[in-house]
Order: C-alpha cells, then structure tokens, then sequence
C-alpha cells in the first residue's frame, strides 16, 4: 500500500496526512510521543520511524523526528525567545549525545539571496565557531568549547557544485565527527508556515528543503551521522491550492450540497491525478513560484538567531549568553 | 449590472474578467488601442475608460491605463533593457505632457522590507532628483533639468501615518505640478508577474497595491494630476487558488465529466461566494500570505532600475545615460 | 576667545577638547555630571550647557546632553543587551517628561542605503508605532499606549528635499506635541565609535551627523520640543588623521626629540591652518571617505534594535516586552 | 636593499613607492608597459616581474600583473560599462589562454556582511555557471559554452576554516583546469579606491585582500593556475594617516619651513618605524577599521556585475550578452 503525498517536510505533516487517510490512531513501525507547555503554547513531538515498513508508509528514512511547535515562534516577542533558545539547545543534545572532543561541522543549506531560503545561511553566519582559534591560539581558548566550524556553500543554481560534493570536499579536509545542517522547509499548512523547527537524526535527503536538492547529506554520504535542523518557511503553490479545494469541497458538503453524481467523481477522484492536474495547470509557473508570510523577512532573521543560539548553547555547554558575543564577529 | 472581480490592479485584466463574463469583444464606455513589436515580444495596451458607465463595469476611475507587456522584462537581458527604458519613458510622456517648467514630485510607495513590496522605494533610489540643486547651485546645473524631488515614506504599519497624509504635507511645503506615484501591484495571472508595466493618468486609489492602503494619492487627494507607475510582482492566494479552481473544473469538464447536478452547481455557484469561501479557508493567513516567483529579489532589482531610469530619460530630456551617472549619488 | 574643533557631535568630546587646550577644569556655563556602574562598564555623564558663553565655548546649543558609554554597548551580548534597554528608555524620561496624552512623532535620519547611516532608519522600522491603530481601532487599543508615529524621510540626495521641509510638513499635518529624532553621528575618538548613545533636548542642528545637513530640526523650526538620541559610527578621516599625527607627535616629544625650532613649529602652527591642511590635502576625497569598523553592520543592527526598544519602553510604559512583538509588524 | 612597503595590494603602487624612493625610472627585474584610451581615460598598465630580484624589490612574486584604470569605473554610467566589461573579458584571456575543455572553478573571497569586502560574493553570484547543466542536461546546452562552477567560501573567522583548505577539498572533488579568485583589495591612493581593476596569473598570497588570509590560493597549494582579479576598495586607516602626514610635511617644506633640526628629523626618520609608531598608536583600533567611500555600496554591486559580466564574456565566448540571462538564476 503505497500514499500519495503532496509536498511536506515535515514527519508530523505526513503522519497528520496517513492518519486522515486510515482514520486509525496507528501507523506500524511510527511511535509518537507528545509533551506540552502551556505558558510557551509549545508542543513538542517526537516522531520515531522504527522499521522499513514505518518508513515506507511515512516516506521518510528510519529514525527520530522531534519538531518544536508554537505560535509564538514566529513573533517578536523577546521574553519567550530565551526560553526556545533553551529548548532548541536541549532537544539537539537529547537527539545526538555529543562527547567533549566531538568536531562539528554545521552546514548552512539554501540561498542567501532568496529570502525564505536564507535560513541556513542566517544561522550560520551568528554561530560560535572555534576551529581556527583552537588551531591558532589554543591558550586563550575555554576548555569547555568545542572545535566547531560552519559553512554556506550556496545553492547548486550559483555554485553548479552539488552541496554534497562541496561538503564531501570538506569532510574529508577537516574530518568531524557530526555535521549538523540547518535548511529551510516546505509546509503543507499555511499555520506552520514560521512556527515549528524540525530536528532529526536522519540527515537532509533529496528532494527535501526550499530548493532542489539532488543529493542527500546523510551518513551514506558523508561517512558521519548528520543531524538535520529546519523550519518550515514557504509552502508550495499547488499544495495550497490543492489543500484550500479539498476544505472547500469538505465546507459545500457540510452545507448540504453532497448529492450527485459530479460531487461524488471529485471526491473520488484519484488524489493524485488531481494534483498532478493542478501542477499541470499551474506549471510552468510551479516550481517556481512560493507561497509566503510578508513579514517572512524579519522572521527569518529571528528565527535563524533563535537556531544560532541554540546551536551555540548545545555545542559549547560551558558558554554563556554573555560569553558568546566575543566569539561572535 | 455589476460584475464580481477577484483582486487584480491590473485594467488588461480586468477587462479580460469581463469579457470572459460577456462573450462580446465590446465594453460599453471603454476603448482599447493595441500595438507590437517582434523583436522584444512587446505588446502595448492602452485601455481608455471615458465614463461612468465604463468605470462601473471595469471597477476603476475613469482615464487612460497603458500596459506595456513583454516576457523579456524579467529576464536579465541587457540589449533589451536598454529597450525598454526607452520605451518607459516615451509612453510616460505620452501619457501626460510636461512643460519645461513643471516641478515633480515622484513617490515611491510600499516598504522597504519585503522584497515584492519595494519596487517603489528602489524605483525612487535610482532616480536623478535635482530640486536641491536647483536651488543651492543653479548655475551647475544643466537648464535642460526639470526640478525632481521624490521620497518613499514607508508603509502605514510603520510610519502610523496614512501616506496619502505624508504626501498631503510634503506637497504643501514643495507644491508639485505633477506626481508621479510608484507603487507593486497584484496580478490576477501568474504569468503576468514581474512581465508588465502599467502607467495611467489616474493615480493611485484606496485598496489597489501590494500594502493596503486608506487613502488615494490623486488630484482629488493632492490637488495636482497623478500619473501611477506600477509593476505586479505578486499575486493572492486566494486568486490564485479561485483561478487554479475554475482552470481544473474546466479541464475535468474538456475530460467529459460535463454532466451531473453538482457539476453544475459549482459551475452557478455565485462566484463571489465561492471566492468569499476560499478567503474565509484560507483566512487567518489570507492577507498575510502573498505568491511570488523565487527569483523575486534580483528581478525586482532590475525592475526598479529599468522604471527609474525610464523616468530619467522621460523628465530629464536633455540627459542621456553618460551624464545620469554624475547625479545619482 | 574660540576654540577650533576638529569634527564631533558628542558634547563629552567637545568638553574634553576644551579642557586640553585649557588645562583647567571647569568650563563657565556648564555644569557636568557623572554617573557609573561597574558590572556594566557604564558611564552616564550629563553636560548641561546653562547660558551663551556656555554654548558659545562648547560649539552647541543650550541644553542637557546625556551620554550613555559601555564597551559592551559594541558587543553582542545578550544579558547586558536588556540592561541597556532599561538604561536608554530611564534617561529618555529623565530628559523630557511626557504627559499620558502626548503624540509623539519618531523622526530616522539618514540613509538606509549607507550601514554607518542607518541607524536612524533600522531603529524606526523597530518601533510600536500606534498612531493608526488609536485612529482606527481604539477599542484594540491598550488605554497605557500613546499615539506614536514615525518616518525615516531618506537624505537631501535621494530626495533633492531638505529633511527639515519633509518634517515640517509632517508636523503641521499630524501636530505632534514632541518629536525624537536618531541619528547616527561622528565621533572624535576611534574608542567611541558604537561605544556611546547621547541624547539631548536641544534637537538636531545643521551640520550634524553623518550625512549634511543644511537645516535643523529642533523647537525653532518646528515649533514643538525635539529630543535628538544619536550613537557615533563613524570618524571623520580628517579627524583621524590629525589627532593620530598629534599623537604621534606627543610620543615624540615623549622620546626625547623635543628640540629644535621646527618641532615647536609644528606644535604651535595654529591648529585650525594644520586641520584645514589635511583636509585640503585628503580633498577631493574627504567629506567622502569615511573611517568605521569593519563590524559595523552587525553592530548597527544591534544598536538599533537596543534604541528601538529603548524607546518603545519610553513612549508605551504599560506595555512589557512581552507585548511588543505584537504590536511589531 | 629591501624597501618598507605601508599596506598595498596594487602591483602598480608597489611600483610607485620603489620609484619615489629611487628616483631611477627603472627597477630591475620588472618589466612594465602602458595603453591608454582616451575616450575612457582609461590607463591598462602591465607589470611583469620577471626574476626573484624584481620579486623582492616589488614584495610580489613573480608573474604578470594587469590593471585597468579608469575614473569612470567607479561612476554609475551605462555606456562606458559595457566597454569595460569587454575590455575585463579580453584582458582575463590575454592574461591567461584557455582551451575549449577546460573546466573552471571561480572563487569569491570576502566576507558577504562586510560591504567593502562583498565583492568576491557578489560576482560569483551573477557568473553563468554551467557545471551542473553539462552534467544533468548536456544535450540543452550550447556547445560553445566552457563548464564552469562557482563557490564564496566566506572567511575564517565565520567559517572556522582555512579558506584555502575548503578550496583544496573542492578542487579534489571536481578537479578544475583553472582556478579564478575574486577578491577585493586595499590600496594605499585614496583615487584608486573603486577606479582599478588588477588581474594576475599570480594566484592570491597570504596577507593581501580585505580580510587576513593565512593560506594562499595559488598553484603551490592548489595544483592548478590560480588567476586573480580584484578592485581596492579600501585604504588601510594607518596607510592613510601616514601617507597624508608625508604629504602635509611636504606642503610645509614648500611654504618655507624647511629649516631647522626636528624637521630634519621627521622626514629622515625610519620609514618603517614611522608607520609602526602610527599603527601603534591607531591600535587597538587598527585592523578593525577602514577607510571608505560614502557610496560603496552602490559601487560595489555595479563592479561585481562588472567582473562578473567580464567572465562570462571570456569564459562563454560564443554567449553573448542577450542569452546571459537564460543562464543566471
């Protein structure tokens, strides 16, 4: 039994979409946790694919999927951004145990000059890293940070190098021990569009992100696990239009207009068809148009500083807030 | 009779709904002249709509409405931009003659930023402004200048002033004899994203562009003629998904689905209900959302300095494009 | 007697250099006053310039002129980030009291194009401007907010209008009862660059600032009281450039080479000709080059984001951080 | 003999400072010729450095140095833009002869934050990179068109890593025939700040650009010829003071004030203790601060299309400028 899926990143996405389908609780080989808090309107689930079988369902590799959701991620709203910097920092650690020696390498995936596509490179450019002092003026240096490193190697558009072979290039000049990659997602609903980061220990696989990637970042790939962190920040055109059609046939349903034998053929047309259709209709613009927030530009900047700090506090545990503006250029 | 018109600035379009509506080629009160050039796959609309009665059925003021079209311009082409800067200003003079005499004031609305909405600011930083020139060292300047002056002065969400009030102030202080207002439109079409250009006689009116706006900036708000320069560089959602919609239900129908009673329905359904309906799925994001193409960052760049440069050309006659260098700082 | 003052818009500078060539400490006409807290390496002077001479010695008007100086103001630190918040938004109030029905208008001066001339710009786009809201929906209206509005009219270059006409306007449309307007300015010493804030109920003067100013805004051209806040970014070239060759000279003279006609010459030679020297010889470049840190837009960003909020605690005292980003857009 | 050198990247400042020491015309071991274009006040020097004498004298390594010198460059003129482009592209060519087959790898150094040192980024993000096409769809592509690739690393102290070793990985990957950095300079004339252009068969040496490199990229350590090609677009703040302290000394000299021990002193001063004493004295500052032209960054953006066009031209022979855009996103 195979689902058709319209364009999700996201685990807890595509387990909302399975469900719908089977109206079962369960999905074999997917275990689900939940936590919440309701000061932070936070809730954090943990989505774990266990066997092929969960991961051929969900059509997304075996393993965990933790995903930090609020509203409040998306304002500006200075009290409540200390308290996400924490939780990122906390769940990363939960999600990949990390030893004081650990190298890491954190990878900026996506295009800074496409606004929504930014993320990674926005983390990127506000993490603490240490590689070079530590090689250079290994005296001044605290004890407790750790070797880290980062870099943005632009999208395959404006390098014409597959992010992979770049990062293959460099994992094999520097030699980490994990790789952490920050990539900006696609949504299928429009209310997670800025509001939930998305952490697993699977790494980016193709085809997944903002832009086109034809090559994965992966354990497979690059000899070493990889922890992938995103927020959704786009959700594609003809999900949109798919998703509002079938609410819109499900509102004329519940308003008494659900005889005959046309509302009946849409209902049951194959899902897929239907939006291939709409891809079809809106090609050759789909691809290339997104569907995004106005404010998507501050956001981004807030939430790629939310990352970065988090980031910062789960790799250099000995760091404070105040330490790390002097590492900071 | 009145017609239900999705969200478009555009009077091409509207004119197109209309017709789509009618059937006939005509519209009673509205005339249209058309011309077009191979090479740069241009074609120029001028839409004249000369009474009420055309006003009422198009669902805008009563003028004239020039739309030069081309595919190439939102390509990154530099022999035919060249082309079109020529073309900008020769269709901006015909639209409204200038004495030598005359003062402009040219305004660039929409914010700064969020890249579809900046057309007018980036249109207003390129621009050869020349009144304080005029004033503090008139014999270095050439006499073949006109007085410019131009400001973009944000978007109400965050100035807390109407705009149409800031431009009520500055023209008090400097009295213009004509304005030119700058402003990001919506398109109803995706392919007419970015690939349009359209000038009218009739300034700007509350609820047309990118932002929302309150209040019009036109010779009934200012007191002086308004010529609006406006690129769409976004469509809305809900058009977008409303258009989609009805492209599907006419594909299903070309595939013989074309009988049953709900087929119907849907295709009588009041079409302002139904668009109502999707607003209200797509609502609390309705508003907030905007589609654009990925590349929107350059090619409004390039927009931006095409249209400035076009307005040069047009107020400063005496100017070529050696000399605009010396007085864009 | 006068004093010649090579380039600086902070009254702790313009005192200080007094107090060089004088050797003595008190300046008639101004009194000063000094405050410090070590965690947070701060130092608030208050110079008070009382009467003519005062004003006439100092090179600026009469009025109050308060410093806020940190080395951390510079850093990216987080803890100390929200100190200075406080800081700025205490001193607002000490400066001028505001009644709960006060409007106030938020003028940002200088140009969004150049980093070092931002701030003005960067720290209005941060504002909780509510003017509007209060004017169309008052019942959403916190009763502790006042009306605030804001604008950032961009440089007499871009514009070809002097600032003081575009505010002017403004005022007479909006009537507010105090304007604030930010500035970014330049400082003497390369240690103040981003180190400082100074605000001042004597508004902006030409001349000042970054960018050239030819009118000023203040209570006499405006007709409503103007507090200026202002943090220098920059250092004029020619300021650099004559106080390192004076140090230069002190550390020669230090050195034992305090002999001779020619260096007693070069320590007499009125300091006005020497300064008027450098920058005849730096022309045609000065007044086009200058002196920042390469950080500095990184360090604007922070800045203005700390003024901003400064402000926005100043202006809306019931509204807690909390509130802020709703009322942010 | 070995000359002291202030801070210069220029070849042909080099030059100047060992011929205003000497006196002599020629320095052996370098070779140098001239072309001039008056309708471009355009100057092209070539400076050879033809054995290890001229190599040390120069404080260069051995090769040929190209720069293209014109006041225009640095002015926002359409029409002397195009010319320079062309004369950017034959000159790259002339400096280094390229086969059909051979692949391309650009580099852009610099730091994408730090206006002035943008422009290595900015290029790479306007080339016409063809790599990914050539491998995915080799048949949509012309065959006039050379695989090229690009990548702007970012610079080590956001990276942690040594630029060169993350250009050494890439070069392992996807083995270039030739590398092509981009960098922006320091030079020590104010006039050449943003009017040259120098390209070298050289490759880029530890020490020299905007940012601090402590690894080359040139043939030793890449394999492959490395080809320069950057535009000064700061002075260093110390270079500045000292050469403009030499200038007022010699304005002095001239208005008679020649006599005397301690001038005598001062201009036979240790040239090179001089510039320490300066340096000294502007640290802790120096090296964090620059000197800049108010406009950098319009100017930049118009150079980096500049460069960037340039090498498309000499790289994509049979492209010409209408089908550059099909290429770039």
């Amino acid at each position: 039994m195979t689902f058709f899926q319209t364009r999700t990143d996201l685990a807890i996405e595509a387990r909302e979409m399975i469900q719908k389908e089977d109206q079962t609780g369960e999905i074999p080989g997917v275990k689900v946790e939940m936590e919440q808090k309701e000061d932070l309107k936070l809730k954090i689930t943990k989505v774990k694919i266990m066997d092929n079988k969960g991961a051929e369902v969900m059509g997304k590799p075996i393993g965990t999927y933790v995903t930090i959701e609020s509203p409040f991620l998306k304002e500006n709203d200075m009290d409540t951004h200390e308290d996400f910097i924490r939780i990122v920092g906390k769940e990363l650690i939960r999600l990949k145990e990390l030893s004081e020696e650990d190298v890491i390498l954190v990878v900026g995936l996506g295009n800074w000059n496409v606004t929504p596509d930014a993320l990674g490179p926005k983390v990127v450019s506000q993490l603490v890293v240490t590689r070079h002092l530590m090689e250079y003026m290994p005296e001044q240096i605290d004890e407790s940070l750790r070797s880290v490193s980062a870099i943005s190697p632009g999208v395959l558009g404006i390098t014409g190098i597959e992010t992979g072979e770049i990062i293959q290039g460099i994992v094999d000049k520097i030699a980490p021990d994990v790789v952490i990659a920050i990539d900006a997602l696609a949504a299928r609903k429009a209310s997670r569009v800025n509001t939930a980061i998305q952490m697993s220990d699977t790494g980016v696989h193709p085809g997944s992100g903002v832009g086109n990637k034809r090559m994965g970042l992966n354990k497979e790939t690059l000899g070493v696990p990889v922890i992938a962190v995103g927020v959704p920040t786009v959700i594609d055109a003809a999900t949109l239009v798919n998703d509002t059609m079938d609410q819109l046939l499900d509102t004329m349903k519940a308003e008494a207009m659900k005889e005959g034998p046309f509302y009946e053929m849409l209902q049951n047309v194959n899902k897929e068809e239907k939006y291939q259709l709409i891809r079809e209709i809106l090609a050759p613009y789909v691809g290339n148009l997104f569907v995004t927030p106005k404010d998507i530009d501050a956001t981004i900047d807030r939430l790629a500083h939310l990352i970065a700090q988090g980031i910062n506090m789960a790799l250099h545990p000995g760091l404070d807030t105040k330490d790390i503006g002097r590492y900071i250029n």
